[in-house]
């Protein structure tokens, strides 16, 4: 057989560029990291390239940003790319690294707007990021907005922590609800959950 | 701030192309799937693009091929680019959609040579694939290689049969494991466990 796709991939929008001219590439602060992430992620939906979310990739220490990302499902056509993932590959593209906490780099931090799905849930895991910031972890965000989240481990903390992942959550919670609040409100989204579950806002499946 | 990288992506090794020519674009045995899988599982790791793994989509009344997938972690520098994640995204990609059980759509199979790690569980849940066709579940795949596959809740087939994926296991099990074991008895291996963790061939974490 010959294949007709052999390549894949995601590129962040002209207006992600645009939004980050104003903003310093330093932001030792936590809560300015995820006031990016909540500026990014509240753009996204209205821009129609993804869903309500947003993800920053700095260095740990200093706040340097390293990489941004936005859900891409949309932009991209491929259910994959949500934010974390498309901050966490645009950082390793960025740095030339598959592990983000290779002996030698400074450690790294993902902040995003609230807990990762399961799929990015494990691509935390793999990443070699040191410390996850969350905007909250509660199923609020489903309740809101129709995704679903996926399966979680309650112990879900003690993994990341077992494989030298600190989680900080409670970041600026209520401006991420807010979001979601008002994604739900949108009556013209397409809520893409995979196997034809898309368009309801009720989830099958908790 | 200006983003240096915005854009990132994967490509299909050129030995993939060369591996597939001989190989019928019609399956309709799952057996032959899985072999597919087994045998580019087999190359991928000694051609050096990435771990021991491969995944092929089908159409799942028909067997035939629509796209194929192996870990890519190495050669594409990005610590997502599993098998699975490579073989769903050329799939969407090819189908243009990020929805492989949208409405309309002949029901889509995904086979793995082996239960997917954490990361690539979540996504099949977005791909919207139907059915999930695996060589194995257990942990030998972790005691063999060296991989960290992340934690896994019991429950985890019953999560995937209430979003209508169904789960077929111990196609071609043997064959899994023979692969395993003989890229665990290599002495050159990177195993690419994030967060500098990447070459103890002993799990830290189970």
């Amino acid at each position: 057989m010959e294949l007709t796709t052999t390549r894949f991939g995601a590129t962040l929008p002209g207006w992600v560029t645009e939004e980050l001219r104003g903003v310093d590439r330093m932001l030792p602060d936590t809560e300015d990291r995820m006031r990016l992430a909540h500026r990014l992620a509240g753009r996204n939906h209205l821009e129609g390239t993804g869903g309500p979310f947003a993800a920053v990739v700095s260095a740990a220490g200093s706040g340097e940003v390293l990489a941004v990302g936005v859900n891409l499902v949309l932009a991209s056509g491929l259910s994959g790319m949500h934010a974390e993932v498309v901050a966490l590959c645009l950082a390793q593209a960025g740095a030339g690294t598959w592990d983000l906490g290779g002996a030698g780099r400074p450690p790294v931090e993902l902040a995003v707007n609230w807990r990762p799905c399961a799929m990015c849930y494990g691509a935390v895991l793999w990443s070699g990021v040191a410390r996850l910031v969350i905007a909250g972890e509660g199923d609020e965000v489903e309740h809101l907005t129709g995704f679903d989240e996926g399966p979680m481990r309650p112990d879900w903390k003690e993994q990341l922590a077992a494989r030298g992942v600190e989680v900080h959550t409670d970041v600026l919670r209520e401006e991420a609800l807010a979001t979601f609040r008002e994604y739900g409100e949108r009556p013209d989204v397409v809520v893409y959950n995979g196997g034809g579950r898309s368009r309801s806002r009720v989830l099958e499946v908790q």
